[in-house]
């Protein structure tokens, strides 16, 4: 499901930036102050060759003192690299020596520490989340040169020149690094499976009051949920042995009742639902958790 | 012409905002973690139901720590902001005493300065800038928030609600100023003519320079012209006399052939062709210059 | 007095950026965590040799993972860059042709439009306004660095690294174009004199104000001073020759009285004080208006 | 050590802050246009008992359309916020229930989650967090308003008005509850050490490499720490076993020395030592780890 919201939320930058690029890649062509006088009659004539020429669509008049064309595609890119830097952020932490849940198949040289021979360095995410950090930056120069004075603004256009190559490779670098690093991605379920575990079931608590709310009330159930959750932390039980220990209503759930109600099977009962909407028929067999 | 450039930049945002309201303006519904799971296998019912009774659509899956969504929502308003910016710019540009093309219909209060009894402020282009100024770094918060950890960031979401309502009140308040400036313009064609006219002909040194290309290589034209252009700068010519007191080429273009290229009327020949395309029929007749 | 103001300003960044240096501009110098643990007891007389052998000061302790002294400079940088836009924003709108209190001694090619022979485009402020619309992100982005994970963090250290050089270059052709157009700079002393007098006295009306305080009221004051205001407004007299018409309080200022309080003379009084204290004993002399 | 480091930069954030206040906390008080011109021959006498009053410095001139001395004040606050950003950030890390090297001392109600009876949101480090993705887009925002018109901006200003109270707030926020957060810390130092064995000896890779640069080139050294690496990475034994195990050159360190480099207290050798300097005498005594 993780995964999936991460191919969703790419997906949606996809369609995003085919948006920006039709507004914002196009013709602009306007003379000196963008009235098109030295071509006089034939002046559209003249910017529809022209826009043929290069192969872009002709706008339908110049815009070189608008520039929301071109924030829109800019805002696009910074959109993006944000996702991709969600997705570094939630692999790094995967990764993490005390998490364990992801690793990259290695290479030789790959992520290598100079210093450290034992240490493999995210590199890939590393490049994501560098992007990430410095895109919302541009994008802000991007937008605070929009107030163009007149026809031709002093400066303000001059400024956006090294932004949006640099705002490009940024993004671009990212997309390569993601797409590589999910690529090289092993998932370690076992590691998944324990780190579960060692919350001695705590992660039920919801469930848990969930399940207690027909027979009690909404503030009692919390109430015991909360008693039974500090039982767990400062003893060896588990939430599942402790509520089984404990006075629970005669009218609430049986014992069965409970263990069904707090267990991976239910915790996770939509995710493959959640995956089939978010990833369509294809994708969601192969990113099925 | 300027004002069908706003008009436009204005109505691209109104756009842009539709689609940001359609992708961002959905249901996020998910309990803890975002798989619904409490309520089991009726997850996507509840969810329906609740979209029903907020009148908002639903999203395929709970987004909580995508936030892709919203900041698109957020980068649209902040480019009307600095289109917004942009018209307050050039208002305030012509408003300027020593320009003096444009100005505002006062009423007794509005925009006093309280030392200068003499002077008013333009408070409509004031509010817009303000805006303007404030909504690129309100983006890089947005955007710098994307890198949510896991399915429950700590920070990140949090630091996005006071700058949303913010980014809206910044961007409503600057549209309301810009609406009611427009409003209150009052343009002074008379100064703008005279503002052309101090010019000496100087604003003809393109049109001139085209004039005398099929007869000269681009290279001579460009000389002599510069040559006239500063024989005006140091005297008191004008630039359509000083050409035709030059030794323009025999087969050039004629004394006629230069007054009419040097014209006002060929300098501005497009704009109405452009305003049409701009604002289409309806607009073009009100705006039309 | 206007650029006596941007002397100080720049004199108060010089300042600024001699502090940042002592407190960014020293060796950082930790071993992979941070510890010098493999340098064992000998760990500040190795750190001790390296900065002496770089000409660096050596820190208290490695900072790698706490970037505030960086940051600092980079700010300083940013300032300056702002201070720069602000003079190159003063100067490109006293330049305008409307205005034409300032011009740049022009050479050939030097701001050369390649469209518009006539036009001389700023380009020192262009530089200027280059740098200080693009630092602001930047600086974004370095404070946006600053959570570095750990001792090590995962891509917020590299993504200063192209921003540094960035800032550096930007803000030093901002420093050389504003040194390089003020050098070129000429003040047209009788186009600013018909500027002001082209308001037709109105840049009295606060002095007006306070010369009828003594014999009327705050709010009396006022609205006499709004009526004539109008007066001016509608007509072809001066407010100097208005006031002398109105009915004035018996008590009030003299009719040379108020000549005196409407003048240039005493508008400026103060400048050449607020010059030396600005600027001091030298630069005082050759900036005095 | 990594406390000390915290400490460090929080004082050095306090310094810098002192500083700034005694630049930017200065009176400015200019009349209309920045003359004084309305009190004559008094206007420093005036200003001086202006200042008085308020208790504040007098600048040396008015200053208002210059705004470094603010913007220093603001960069000032917004690299604080930075640092404690950092702190969150390490401590948010530490506290994580795979990692659980830090807890805070939890009081009823505080930090509770709405849904999870068993969760402590850290919520300290969510302040401080969220303070700290706010403020590099705020101090953008004053970077980008320092571009003052003449003497009397339209909007630069008023746009800063809003954010420096938002700036206190945020930064004051997150001094109060980093402090809170640090006063309630309890640090767990078997999961530490649990943790850290966990890592089976790799954490004195770089260690063992030096160990053997003696008798071995630098190549050779971290060829075979490498090998040693990818053995512990497949099985069951941990790096000093390894080691131990492997065919060291003969002139290399002995059995003992290898274990005597291999070991905690070399690892963390010089910490006692960097808090002493970091925080000097008092302050050491108390963080010492």
């Amino acid at each position: 499901l993780k995964a999936a919201q991460w191919h969703a939320a790419v997906n949606r930058s996809y369609e995003r930036l085919l948006r920006a690029s039709q507004c914002g890649l196009v013709l602009q062509f306007g003379g000196v102050v963008g009235t098109l006088s030295v071509f006089g009659e034939r002046a559209f004539e003249v910017t529809d060759a022209f826009a043929a020429e290069l192969g872009l669509p002709a706008a339908d008049a110049p815009w070189h003192s608008h520039r929301d064309r071109l924030v829109e595609l800019g805002s696009a890119l910074a959109i993006l690299a944000g996702s991709l830097g969600k997705i570094a952020t939630d692999v790094s932490l995967l990764m993490q020596s005390e998490v364990g849940e992801l690793r990259e198949v290695s290479e030789p040289g790959r992520g290598a520490s100079s210093a450290l021979p034992h240490k493999q360095n995210p590199v890939g995410c590393l490049v994501a989340l560098t992007g990430a950090r410095r895109t919302p930056g541009m994008l802000a120069s991007l937008l605070g040169c929009m107030r163009h004075e007149h026809e031709r603004a002093l400066g303000s256009w001059q400024a956006e020149w090294p932004v949006y190559p640099d705002l490009c490779r940024s993004v671009a670098a990212a997309v390569v690094a993601i797409d590589d690093t999910i690529s090289r991605m092993t998932v370690d379920g076992v590691r998944m499976r324990s780190n579960l575990e060692a919350s001695k079931g705590l992660i039920y608590s919801e469930a848990l009051t969930y399940a207690l709310l027909p027979s009690m009330g909404k503030k009692e159930a919390r109430i015991l949920v909360e008693t039974l959750v500090s039982e767990v932390g400062n003893g060896h039980l588990d939430l599942q042995s402790a509520v089984q220990n404990s006075d629970a209503p005669a009218d609430g759930p049986t014992k069965d009742g409970l263990s069904r109600a707090m267990s991976l099977d239910v915790l996770i009962g939509n995710c493959s639902r959640l995956v089939e909407r978010l990833c369509g028929g294809a994708c969601a067999s192969s990113n099925e958790e």
